[in-house]
């Protein structure tokens, strides 16, 4: 199945996406190591389909008769109706044997949820060829071994044992791929609790004996529902192919990709997780970059990035001219620093032209404090907070020369500013990236995150954060201008 | 007053450390701009001293007889009693007068809250110069102006108008000196309500026409209540002086500084804000760390290492070694980023003894994820999350071979894993140190902070986070090592 890397990379993914496809909205699942015992996985990875509305289960157990409620079988070839998907929670040297009865039964899709291949040495290292040897032979397709598998927040699907609320999972636009069990688990869960935005699909990958990163990627490419892409990835399996589906993927939406083992040390880590070799990242990060990839460095900056492509337009800048931020603090310090890491990382700060001073110069009473960056603070005092950054938010997103917007407010206890009058400021404007920090009182902070995030503004801490975010989007935005501009070009 | 830059650094500094502690711990102080309206900063200053339990206060106004309950007087000159210190809110061309008028009177020092000198143009500068004639002309010492001044918490001062509620200010180690008006606003509710150390006392410093950087890092240096010095700066008056007084301090206790205006682009914005010239950067960069400064790049770093120095010890590595870094973490992916971040930032992934592995193997079945970085994930389901973690952290703070230790939990309802698990793991080893991060579901996240950091372990969302202070805590300990070593040789 997988393609050599000298071969036309495009030829098989539309194939591939097709099959995902049908494995994202399977019309029945069976559950191969289904459990009566709670503290099993097979019992959560059962009771979580059935928490998820899913209709068609199957839990297959030699042992039992039924489990939560549903008929039990003892193999996959006993059950009488056709099944679409498999989830596999039984030891490793079960499962070859398993798997091929899968594909005789005609399943389409595996998910191994079962650990110990590749990724501990030497006997998992054949189990894990057997089930190479399974794939070749037959056209069953396989996720994992060694992942959480498959979310589908709509409509529901979820392999994974561990609990997740589904009145809490948040139907959305960002699609991931990950190559670890965390996304399905705590980092999920971080999104689920802490985030505003919505989920469209996760990917769990685990060993990629099969479906890869490049099929998830092809696939997420092509999914209307999914805006953005987020990845954590360890290993590529085929440079070429991951290239051309990265290319597919980033002329549609954003691609931003955390790559775990940069290093010599982290990659031999990457070896013991999911037995992935991360090969020479001074390559991959040349190569990602060309295909206009968002590489990321940590799981911060992937969920501060991901959010702000969610929720924001791109700025309207091109390959010949950098972002133009217009800022407005009620610290100076603030906007210093502000100031420091937009030019720090390339960006420009707007210059502002005669009409825009004009009308900053309504509520503020120093002309220096009116310029880019705005100083909200000493006039606030007169005037109010409310009215400062009212003025000086709309003199900002009126400017011709301005690309993306940062504000920095305080949000304390005895204030009268209410998020609302940002929402009021920028009214529906939207041409241009609007990204704000809040500092403050703990419960006030969360008041604004909360209050703007529901509203599609995401919110960083300091400046620092969100302009390097900033930097991404333009990255990203001017990526996108020079393949519009050369596909123009004859 | 200000030393040439080429005199002897040292020689006035003993003087202005002890005019400064008793600056920090007046006797009398009056508020020169009370305000009876609560709208105004002359009443909340007051106030504020009031809730604070302050004694003496002399409000100074000349048009009210009685301010919060307390005689107020028409000018300085009108109080009866020795006043120590004044603050002074009242518009920036009756300053110079009030502030000669206070010279007059004996008072020792005046924290000049009032905003519009050399920050604001040509005017402003006018009104600063004659600031610096009358300090020239007397013995008063001035904070400011453009400043919130000085706040103690033992005993308790604090000249500032914004709202702080005594009872939610932990009296602690960490001395604060700051050129803007954040910190005894925006940073300082943030630090009561989501941090969990201690202040013992912030330096507000303003345009330093008088006291700078550099006195109030001699004075925190010799204040033996602080253990650790945090900084935010934009200008440094005179570079030699500050050196000197920076090696004063960093033989005695870590010195971190976030500097403002690293950029042409930041330091115009700088003028504008303390009316500082940032200097250039490099230079700054340089001298600094031969002075053994840790140098941050935002307010979040400045928080994230401030933490870490005030809760945990040095790691006891030296000149010729890089710290090694003992980790264990919950997930391959998470070990793999720590790894990779350990790597990047020149620290070492530390190599385990046969001893140390032959006491993970008591509860690890895989010996490749009983390694050095140590997957408690896949065992954690067999023997329960606490006992892999104890049995991890155990060996690997006996591991002779580890410098520091950085563990990486996700926190989520269902887990029967408590922090106090981790604390007993530690038990009172308090000879590395040892930086927690935690992931998970929002309420649970905050519960194993609360309860770490309470105990003095400092929480993390991320691994890289992490590792980042760990490597600026390397730095100041091979530093201090450095110094150590040196003076023992001839």
């Amino acid at each position: 199945m997988p393609l050599e890397s000298d071969s036309e990379p495009s030829r098989d993914w539309k194939q591939t996406v097709n099959q995902l496809r049908a494995i994202m909205r399977p019309q029945s699942i069976a559950v191969i190591g289904a459990s009566r015992n709670p503290k099993k996985e097979g019992f959560r990875l059962t009771q979580n389909l059935l928490e998820f509305g899913f209709e068609k289960i199957y839990p297959i157990n030699p042992s039992a008769h039924e489990i939560l409620g549903l008929p039990a079988y003892r193999t996959i070839m006993d059950v009488p109706d056709p099944v679409d998907l498999v989830t596999i929670i039984i030891p490793p040297e079960a499962v070859p044997k398993v798997l091929k009865q899968c594909a005789d039964k005609g399943v389409n899709a595996a998910v191994i949820r079962t650990e110990g291949f590749a990724e501990v040495g030497v006997a998992g290292k054949k189990l894990q060829e057997a089930l190479i040897e399974i794939i070749k032979e037959t056209n069953i397709r396989v996720i994992g071994p060694n992942t959480t598998g498959l979310l589908n927040t709509s409509p529901p699907v979820f392999t994974t044992s561990t609990f997740v609320d589904p009145k809490n999972l948040r139907t959305g636009v960002v699609g991931w791929i990950a190559q670890t069990g965390m996304f399905a688990g705590a980092i999920l869960r971080h999104i689920m609790s802490s985030e505003r935005f919505g989920i469209s699909k996760v990917l769990g990958l685990g060993n990629m004996i099969d479906i890869d990163a490049a099929d998830g990627l092809y696939y997420l490419a092509e999914d209307a529902q999914t805006r953005v892409i987020a990845m954590y990835l360890e290993g590529i399996k085929e440079g070429p192919r991951f290239v051309h589906a990265a290319q597919v993927a980033t002329t549609r939406k954003p691609v931003i990709v955390l790559k775990g083992g940069k290093t010599p040390e982290g990659a031999a880590a990457a070896v013991s997780h999911t037995a992935s070799l991360a090969g020479n990242h001074q390559i991959f990060t040349t190569a990602a970059k060309q295909a206009g990839i968002t590489l990321v460095d940590d799981f911060r900056e992937l969920i501060n990035v991901t959010k702000a492509f969610a929720f924001q337009p791109l700025p309207p800048t091109s390959p010949k001219r950098r972002c133009r931020v217009g800022v407005c603090g009620f610290s100076g310090a603030i906007n210093i620093l502000a100031t420091d890491s937009i030019a720090q990382l390339g960006l420009q700060l707007a210059t502002f032209s005669e009409a825009t001073s004009e009308k900053l110069m309504e509520v503020f009473t120093d002309d220096v404090k009116a310029m880019n960056p705005i100083d909200t603070y000493p006039d606030s005092y007169r005037v109010g907070e409310e009215r400062v950054f009212q003025v000086a938010i709309r003199a900002i997103l009126e400017e011709e020369q301005v690309d993306a917007v940062l504000i920095s407010v305080y949000a304390v206890e005895e204030m009268d500013f209410h998020p609302v009058s940002i929402t009021n400021a920028i009214s529906n404007r939207k041409d241009k990236p609007i990204l704000v920090t809040v500092v403050g009182t703990k419960s006030e902070v969360e008041l604004w995150r909360n209050f703007l995030e529901t509203r599609r503004i995401p919110i960083y801490e300091f400046p620092s954060e969100a302009v390097k975010v900033l930097a991404k989007m333009d990255a990203y935005a001017r990526y996108k201008t020079w393949l519009e501009q050369n596909r123009e070009e004859p």
